[in-house]
């Protein structure tokens, strides 16, 4: 019997324990032992609840207890988690957890401390929920060098994003209707903003490239600015908008970015609609590969949490290969990442066409029906510091939207 | 040092031999090993080529090399292949194949005999090329009862219908065309008729079943009968008709079914275009995901294979878990699959209209713009023999083409 403890019965916590108890003979079958769930550890009581038998308001009791073989963390946020994590792990307890935030801020450590005691800290739920993209890139892609990691790894933004394009809604419509329906919180900022995405392709990242990635290096922005008219645009391009979280490699480093970007309909990215996410992976000798499915929920995200239990089951004393050392790996500056941009310009085109070229060399003239008083171009490509130095010339530039290749 | 021999020097094993070249040091890294070639087993000669130094044509050298731990098979086809990897297994030697014949054939077999030596019979390739879909199955997506897997697994026929589609090419002319290209063989009958996709279902289903499924006993279809006028409905109905790979589960069994469906827009299969491959997979859990990427081809393939290589170099003398035992699952016959049917029928709608809602039943009418002289009809939902039924008394119907959900 391997005895398992949760730290944490809020929505993950408990679909650990719900996908356990439905599937637990088939769960018991491919772990090739009986997986029980020995603790839950809340603050709160649950009276009534099937757990209340097992609850524990004191982290000393799992941590003490020689039995536990493997411990669940799925409390979300750095502290306790991290401080619990540690002392866990340094316990020589197999850890699996969800929590995206401690595993980009301290997933080099404590892959090292796990490593050093033949033990395994697994992450596979704290990105793309159940899209099981963690494992494949540590035991799956095994044969190829990663040149490109690509996600829209936020459902919430997502489902705003594909509300907005399809219903022609605006911002805060959709805002508010996803709050409505629980996809958004009520402090939206961690989704909006893009800093959900940066942890997360910072983790994936770190994993590609071998060594620790600092999402703060990572340049980040929301979809707060997409509006309507960028939309109509997108519509007239045949193309989408997403919140692409991006990192492609140059040279020895990488260049990583979370923004809305603009995605043609031929990329696999560009169908990929409502709250599900997907990964786009390109390798040098598999080429083109995408991962999808729900990138969040109760039940998704515990599927994910659970695989982890029964991987770690599979090896409590063999540690897993994770390639993620603790040196940290300087990304390309963003100022110095190429790329085309969709620039919109306000005024006539037939007025501002020789600025225009002036300013930005060749470029491809875009004019969406319904969107007056304007035009739109799409630039070569150049680096971002450059774009910048001419948008400056150019007063008449009301918003830029990077172009995904 | 791990020692490899490759038997078949063909497109995947020279694929194979150039991967681990090319990628090397990074896969040494992530075996934790050094992974050496050591024989190429060919009945040819290739002088000038590098592996021409340590090509053989005596398979008794390979097995007999105490030395060899892993065997590469690329030959494809079920003899030799199959004594050759019997005999590697029963030498204590763990296989990696590509060959979707020889596993759903005798996939039961060969994973028992390398369950008795703890050692291992990988199959990464043998479905999907480059799309880690085995692996998924075996050892990532553990917490499921997997409910649906339905895939796009025949990248030759996805060409063509893709063309079909979107440049209303007919099938001749598109075969023709792939012929050309090198993506149709000369005697293109085992993708046309869906052979190939069904030995690969077979696979997919035999592994969530965790029994082996006989791929003689599924009901197979390819696309020969697939015309433009077809193409022309599925875009009025804004659909795309796909030759899909199907299995769901049933109670204690499972319905499997090779044939060109309709496919509606939302579902993620819908937009996957070209030669690539994708397979759907359900979870009583996880819900709906997708594995897309290059189902063929010389890298893709040869990555897979590499991999199945790095995974059986981390577990040398420790069987990794595969679910398919050797008793044979008795699937749902097809004639009792349920589904719903488009039907092309001749003749005015206004005059059979009466005589279609008698023997149908409830049906939803459709008219395709540049279609003469019929029209056609998507059924309720019946099972196969009720609608062969129903169509015998109906001999106006020209074509029927099911509907996936």
């Amino acid at each position: 019997m391997i005895n398992v403890a949760v730290m944490g019965y809020g929505t993950v916590g408990s679909g650990v324990v719900e996908v356990l108890r439905t599937n637990g003979e088939l769960i018991n079958e491919r772990a090739q032992d009986v997986i029980n769930v020995k603790y839950v550890l809340d603050l709160r009581d649950f009276p009534g609840d099937p757990v209340e038998e097992i609850l524990t308001h004191d982290f000393e009791t799992i941590v003490n207890d020689a039995e536990v073989d493997i411990v669940v963390e799925t409390m979300g946020g750095i502290e306790p988690a991290y401080t619990f994590v540690k002392r866990c792990l340094e316990a020589g307890k197999n850890v699996a957890t969800s929590n995206k935030a401690l595993v980009a801020k301290h997933g080099a450590e404590l892959l090292e401390i796990a490593r050093d005691r033949s033990i395994n800290f697994m992450f596979e739920a704290s990105v793309g929920g159940g899209i099981p993209i963690i494992r494949a890139l540590n035991s799956s892609l095994t044969a190829d060098r990663i040149d490109e990691v690509t996600g829209i790894l936020n459902g919430t933004t997502n489902y705003m994003l594909t509300k907005m394009f399809f219903e022609s809604a605006d911002y805060d419509e959709v805002l508010k209707e996803a709050q409505e329906k629980g996809y958004a919180e009520r402090n939206p900022e961690a989704d909006v903003e893009g800093h959900d995405a940066c942890r997360k392709i910072a983790i994936l990242t770190s994993l590609i490239a071998g060594q620790h990635v600092d999402f703060e290096t990572i340049h980040t922005e929301g979809i707060t600015k997409i509006t309507t008219e960028d939309m109509k645009y997108a519509k007239t391009m045949d193309m989408a908008i997403k919140l692409l979280a991006s990192s492609k490699r140059e040279g020895e480093s990488f260049s990583a970015i979370v923004a809305p970007m603009l995605l043609s309909k031929n990329h696999p990215l560009c169908n990929v609609n409502d709250v599900f996410n997907a990964i786009f992976v390109r390798g040098n000798m598999l080429g083109d590969a995408m991962f999808y499915g729900s990138g969040a929920g109760k039940l998704p995200t515990a599927s994910a949490v659970v695989a982890d239990v029964v991987d770690a089951a599979k090896h409590l004393h063999r540690t897993v290969v994770t390639r993620w050392e603790s040196n940290t790996l300087e990304l390309v500056p963003n100022a110095d990442a190429k790329r085309r941009f969709f620039v919109r310009i306000h005024g006539e085109e037939s007025v501002l066409k020789s600025r225009v070229d002036e300013v930005f060399g060749q470029v491809e003239f875009v004019k969406a029906d319904d969107v007056e008083g304007e035009f739109a171009v799409i630039t070569g490509e150049m680096t971002e510091a450059e774009y910048a130095q001419k948008a400056e010339e150019m007063p008449e530039v009301v918003k830029m939207i990077r172009m995904a290749d």
